[in-house]
């Protein structure tokens, strides 16, 4: 008899469930027979604008040292990173999407017997990476589909190394503001490390929610995350970074793979940092987005979870699946969030304007239906 | 007083010492205040011909989508590799590099109290990875260099979980046959994993290298490791894979990060498994300067180990490293191994006759300077 490697693995590991991404456009155009070009992707919000010029000049520059190792250190990016985000060199750790950066703190600081707190209705990363080290994962009930802060700080134990937390939110689009952060990190326990998950937080500038770097200097177990997949529009690329104390990134780079940033990644995030036009115009692409889905959404008579993200979570008050399934038979793809603890809702990225109206389309059509 | 992270790190990731890559062009540029196109690298073996015109365009026919997430199933370049390797798409996993398909085994198959069995003078990230999760490294002296496969047998007990094996070595380039390869698979306990670390394997095609491929149906407690970052030419982009029994690969991909590979590795991997010319082109350039060096080393008096990669020990008869800093000074850049056991060894990549001249050349210059 052979040996069985499922019962051998860590049992961590043995009770994963891998993530589930949005269902890739070419996936639905081969399984419906439907033509790509005409099917419209709202599912994994990725920035509808296309890629930058400035970022594609750069990928086309490193071309020509493509069989040559990555900078294992991202000295380029790093430095572009430590003067953006006020920061020394060594307080950045570069991650293969901001993914990766979950992920590092979790191996670096999770452990069986140890535990992590996070909320219901948030990134399905984080209960992931603490089930994947065989630590506890401590999901805190949801208040109005956010975080409950004061609930999370009362979970805190002895066993907890890590807190999770989102603002804005992910799949809900919730968030909190300046003082409620203030006095969540006032009475975290110094040696419980915050991770503050800022993955669409370049959506929410100059809005009412606080700036995580801004919390860096007075609290030595913040880290703060941050990605190159939404706003600047590098998902393809898998560039994400986390910003700590020196002794943190330290520790997070020990784990980390030698080269776990690829080159022309390296290269494109370096242009995209500088590209604040491309920014701005996704900013403004997505504020009227989200205006335009809200106004939809009221006239179909359906409620909504007010979102700060490129991404709104409808209410159909019915069960989703069925609506969710209408929809790719309309060539829409939107994400189902039942895997959350959301049945009820679908999640729907912000597109172009013709994207918006081709899903609101298909949405009062299929609703229509019954 | 605020929390101690490096104290609050696991134990194994205390103690890790990250992977040190081959010195940069760029960085020897800065230091030294050189003229970055007169410097030689031949310390990363990577591949000396530069990209191949298939992969480049392939990439850049993949920029369009930069904004949207890679296909986290790679379903296209598993496809190509289980046609290849003549196995089925459930056996094959995806890696960042196969540096990520070593870490997944570590973390899917290691823990405190396991151990993993590997040889003296292997490759650097079997001690990392096992390190980083707690586990006991049982390093076995070197025979000729090279693995002493018996002795390696007679090192697993009940707590060995994975054993790894590279054919050929790096950085030593020693091989074994398949004889030797058959009869250690038949004696290691079924419920160890034996990781076949193949990454140089397509330049000892053809030699009396044994294919791990022709033995995976036999042994489902083997895994095959591959990469495209050497022969393939695809250093820069980190992909590499794992061929195993369709369960080991299913325990891999539930640790593995939903989008470890991007796009462009993605795209390019396609078009370079199709690339049956720049292969052949990059033996036939490693094959005529893996002499040259030879006849090159014969004339200084110098020794070397016998290698089937693209890259070959040479032994200075005296302390490597004076000799590595000489070699940089004139603008070359080689391997130092000492962290490897081998203060005597430099490890010269094959380069194209040019650079293997440059090199032989300043490699003359230091050693008569004394």
């Amino acid at each position: 008899m052979s040996g069985n490697f499922l019962a051998l693995a860590q049992p961590g590991v043995q009770q994963l469930s891998p993530y589930v991404p949005g269902k890739p456009v070419d996936e639905l155009a081969r399984e419906l027979n439907l033509d790509p070009a005409k099917i419209v992707k709202l599912a994994s919000n990725e920035n509808p604008l296309g890629p930058s010029p400035k970022v594609l000049a750069a990928i086309r520059e490193e071309l020509t040292e493509l069989t040559r190792y990555p900078d294992g250190n991202g000295f380029a990016l790093k430095s572009l990173l430590a003067e953006k985000c006020r920061v020394e060199l060594n307080q950045v750790t570069l991650g293969n999407g901001s993914n990766d950066i979950l992920e590092l703190v979790g191996r670096a600081y999770l452990a069986p017997g140890l535990n992590a707190v996070f909320s219901e209705h948030a990134f399905a990363v984080y209960p992931i990476v603490t089930q994947a080290v065989g630590a506890e994962a401590r999901v805190i009930p949801a208040r109005d589909w956010g975080h409950d802060l004061p609930a999370m700080l009362a979970a805190i134990d002895a066993q907890t190394r890590v807190v999770f937390i989102a603002n804005p939110n992910n799949p809900t689009g919730t968030w909190f503001d300046e003082q409620a952060l203030n006095e969540f990190l006032q009475d975290v326990p110094e040696n419980v490390l915050v991770v503050l998950d800022e993955a669409y937080i370049e959506y929410a500038e100059g809005s009412d929610l606080p700036d995580g770097l801004d919390f860096l200097a007075a609290y030595p177990n913040l880290l703060v995350s941050r990605t190159f997949s939404k706003a600047y529009g590098l998902a393809s690329l898998r560039v994400g970074y986390g910003l700590s104390t020196a002794v943190v990134a330290d520790v997070l780079n020990r784990v980390r793979q030698p080269f776990n940033v690829n080159s022309l990644a390296l290269a494109a995030a370096c242009a995209a940092v500088k590209d604040a036009e491309y920014l701005e115009e996704g900013r403004r692409i997505n504020e009227s987005g989200m205006l335009q889905l809200q106004e939809g959404f009221r006239e179909l008579g359906l409620g909504w979870i007010p979102s700060k993200g490129n991404f709104i979570c409808v209410d159909l008050a019915q069960v989703a699946a069925p609506i969710f399934q209408g929809l790719l038979r309309e060539g829409v793809i939107v994400r189902p969030v039942a895997n959350y603890g959301m049945p009820n809702h679908l999640r729907i990225t912000i597109g172009l304007p013709a994207e918006n109206s081709r899903f609101l389309e298909a949405l009062a059509k299929v609703l229509a239906r019954g």
